[in-house]
């Protein structure tokens, strides 16, 4: 999407067909780097310290890690390694594992002499398709945006929550794809964008995201959605996903759930917008059956940000003998759901409803 | 209740018998500092600049204001010059209006020469008032904390939200009350406290109660509490509350109504304390008649903490172009409150629990 202007993605080839360019998202929003990556282990550094972030962005910029140690040295044993390296850098990324997969897979049958050729190509081909993906998500998503503008005077009022936009995917993202091309089809849309504490990706990206791409919006804190909701102020929630299950619970950051009760609450339409890869087919019942991951207590008693003299550093905001507790996800079950919006169009949140839009999988995975 | 072992409340009067201590709560928690009040004009400083904050607290505040200006001059003139002064500092301060009629009252019929000494005698006592209320509110709440440590195992897992501890009042707090009592009465508790955006009233002022008295807790953000309590973490809630309808609507700090709607999901018990003097019998149905403040955006963007050089500075999370929304409070409908702890017991969250608790007032709002 855009950045005052100029369209971008979150990672592409340079100009000299070789080297490959991404953002350092963790100087988002104060400042906005773009990195070049010249090698395989310049890729695995942007990934393993989260310059990029978001399973489709790190799919990608895994497979072109490979094309970059192809460049280098298409040997197998530099495959092996490249492989190697890269799979540590985040080793519960599915979307990293399945790109790499996909990268070995194809080069592994070829001639050294073949391979830089053919990965350039196909880690091209996997950005195209995550584009293509998270477009055609917006596009069914929009129609809802479209249905309520028909139907009020004023903008259309969508909250969201984290970052599921076009940083955490090549373009477009997923919660935010309908977004973006509401705004394409000139329906009014304001944004209420939940800071998402304790990392503050709402903060730091989504704000960012409308800010640069020119999106009416307003920050608010995450204890501020139920009351926007109460009063009326709230048309439509879409978030993204971490892990989506076979009977539609959604695993997504933590206080994402709160949302979703407070949607419910007061008969506000909750959206899940995600690519069908991120459906785990194996698992039914997400609260009792993921894990959710428990991350530091200091993201929790220390906050990032710029300070009057422009330099960016960290905070605590809490006593020394205070520590912090930090889950790093919830699980909203499917019941407070919508509707998932896919590639394929939007599916009940059930295991009905993503069997009968995914039949292939779902029968897979029952056997 | 204690800091570092020693026992205080929030205000005292100084070892000269004329002087007022008070704790500058802005300073909290990275620093402890005692400030001494010894004109009328520095008590409404305290005031209005928010050193001293929390209804009761701000009401006995307001009374020694009284006190020390009739200790400079007691003239009917300095009387009502000390009464405009204090009213003007925080207009809509129920408890400071009430203070200040009630020491002018007591006042204004005396001779001069007998001022002082009646003004700082009343203040003592409506300090004392407040600490018995608060103390009978905690006597009635920490009846709910024994009866879960006596069917379970481990730590009772309480939450709260925003700082309805001491430091709001003169001393116990109201939601906090029962559990200091618990504590008092060797129960094991821990409490989840919620940091409570934008001001971080829990990160600052709660987690620093806790710390200093010794309790067992930990900050989390505010985005934590359903998960937590999907998972079998919380045993129970207590919040505070700013103003109370007679048909048991909650109108407390925003983020509020979301801690409650989890509660409820999760059949966890969800109890606001809090003095009968917030209930406000002329309003029934808060979410539609409680207007709700909007304070500016720049508490949400802008983040106080202490740097790693030791200077408490702000920070800025969010991009230039980004603003931020404010809405202070939310309304947490009756429906979804367990009981109301008062310090007449525990009442049911309705118009029919409150009347039958406080049939005087119910009796007087009909008329």
């Amino acid at each position: 999407m855009k950045v005052n202007g100029i369209p971008y993605r979150s990672i592409w080839l340079g100009s000299d067909g070789r080297n490959v360019q991404i953002i350092d998202q963790t100087r988002l929003p104060h400042d906005f780097p773009v990195v070049d990556l010249t090698t395989m282990d310049e890729a695995a550094v942007a990934i393993r310290d989260m310059w990029v972030r978001g399973a489709p962005l790190i799919g990608a910029t895994a497979a072109y890690g490979m094309a970059l140690q192809m460049a280098d040295d298409p040997s197998d044993a530099a495959l092996a390694h490249a492989y190697d390296v890269l799979h540590a850098t985040r080793p519960t990324a599915i979307n990293l594992r399945w790109a790499l997969d996909d990268m070995r897979g194809l080069l592994a049958p070829l001639a050294p002499s073949d391979r830089a050729e053919a990965a350039y190509a196909r880690a091209a081909e996997i950005c195209d398709e995550d584009v293509e993906i998270n477009r055609r998500i917006g596009e069914h998503g929009v129609a809802l945006i479209e249905a309520i503008a028909a139907r009020k005077s004023g903008p259309v009022n969508i909250l969201t929550h984290c970052n599921a936009g076009w940083l955490a995917t090549v373009d477009w993202g997923t919660a935010t794809s309908p977004i973006y091309q509401a705004v394409e089809r000139g329906i009014d849309v304001h944004v209420w964008v939940d800071e998402t504490r304790p990392r503050n990706q709402g903060a730091h990206l989504t704000s960012w995201e409308m800010a640069s791409h020119g999106i009416p919006h307003h920050l608010i804190v995450d204890n501020a959605g139920g009351h926007l909701m109460q009063r009326g102020q709230v048309d439509l929630c879409i978030v993204g996903t971490d892990r989506t299950t076979a009977q539609g619970d959604v695993c997504n950051k933590i206080g994402t759930y709160l949302k979703a009760l407070a949607a419910q609450d007061n008969g506000v339409p909750f959206y899940v917008a995600l690519p069908s890869p991120t459906i785990d087919w194996r698992v039914r019942d997400g609260v009792a059956e993921i894990p959710i991951e428990e991350r530091g207590g200091d993201e929790v008693t220390r906050i990032w940000g710029r300070d009057d003299t422009g330099q960016v550093r960290q905070v605590q905001i809490s006593p020394d003998a205070t520590p912090g507790a930090n889950p790093a996800f919830d699980v909203t079950p499917a019941r407070l759901v919508t509707g998932l919006i896919t590639e394929r169009g939007i599916a009940p949140a059930s295991a009905e409803g993503l069997a009968a839009m995914f039949p292939e999988h779902a029968a897979a995975a029952a056997e």
